[in-house]
């Protein structure tokens, strides 16, 4: 019998996790061992708390503990303005932003051919019936720059064509950024969309 | 009501392990949920049972989930030989280079004047007392090779004058170093150590 067999289970798990290696995993369960009673145990409730409760919006596909999430629950949100991004991660992305007041549409992914990913597989259609149903005035495509994510932005603005202003996000220097390090498409792009001062 | 709660929780918690910060623990939680039965219903599990077993061996030091752990308790590991290592994670790099068949002796640290941290607080007079009972006949000192560590092995030695060989780990070029990138320090170390072929 090996008295480290937990322990090592937890570490080949732990290790599984993006962002952490063997080595990781090893600092990171030494850690949580020594910090029992603050990080150990709380941990564990919580991810048990997290598999119960954790589900998809069933309208925007955040993820939260209720049906609907907060935002699309939110009376103050409904300016008639939905950003649809390919993941929650973006969501919460552009929700430390603070720059956006109205409410999402996840896509869970990006149109992709050699994935075989098709537009219903991305919630597309429950996006176009979304905006019949809830008012929509403004579709901000906020995608990645990748061939994937505007392929996928071109398809939607072709379902959605006449019924909704649509928009996607500025591109160009990033704020903070120095010239010296940007790409070459970048400098290009911001250069072509260079504003008046 | 936040219904996203527990979520943020969990991120804020995973974000304190080593290694891990906000951006790093927001991707693992988002992983974990996508991959709930997989991972995250396991390793709330497998973190409940850790909590509720792990212990220090009474007798090392090391981590397992029994009083006396697996290398103390085996017996093909009685030849008198004692690895004296500042940490658990010191004592688990040993065992995966596979090199040393003898016993461990953990410390939990090493002496510092700065943190104020004596004998006493590092398990050293255990270690005196195991020399005796268990017919130790020689002690490996394999401590880091900073000013604490060689502080404590200095400390070890004196305490340990004459009962037993007093030995520490070779200092010189790692296995698949490149000259170029050593320090100086090293490279100096490796050239008073030098070897005939």
């Amino acid at each position: 019998m090996n008295s480290t067999r937990d322990i090592d289970a937890l570490i080949d798990m732990m290790a599984r996790l993006p962002g952490l290696g063997p080595r990781s995993a090893r600092r990171a369960v030494l850690h949580m061992i020594r910090k029992r009673a603050l990080l150990l145990t709380p941990l564990a409730d919580l991810m048990q708390t997290v598999a119960a409760t954790a589900r998809e919006c069933a309208r925007c596909g955040n993820i939260g503990s209720t049906e609907i999430c907060d935002i699309c629950a939110s009376g103050k949100r409904a300016n008639g303005q939905v950003c649809v991004v390919e993941d929650v991660a973006d969501l919460w992305a552009m929700e430390r932003g603070q720059a956006f007041r109205g409410r999402y549409h996840v896509l869970g992914g990006t149109l992709s051919a050699l994935d075989q990913v098709g537009p219903d597989a991305l919630r597309i259609p429950q996006l176009v019936a979304r905006v019949t149903e809830e008012e929509v005035t403004e579709v901000i495509l906020a995608l990645g720059a990748t061939v994937d994510g505007q392929t996928t932005a071109h398809y939607i603005a072709d379902q959605l064509d006449g019924q909704v202003t649509l928009t996607t996000l500025a591109q160009g220097v990033p704020i903070g950024g120095e010239l010296d390090y940007l790409d070459d498409g970048t400098i290009g792009a911001a250069l072509a969309a260079r504003k008046s001062l």
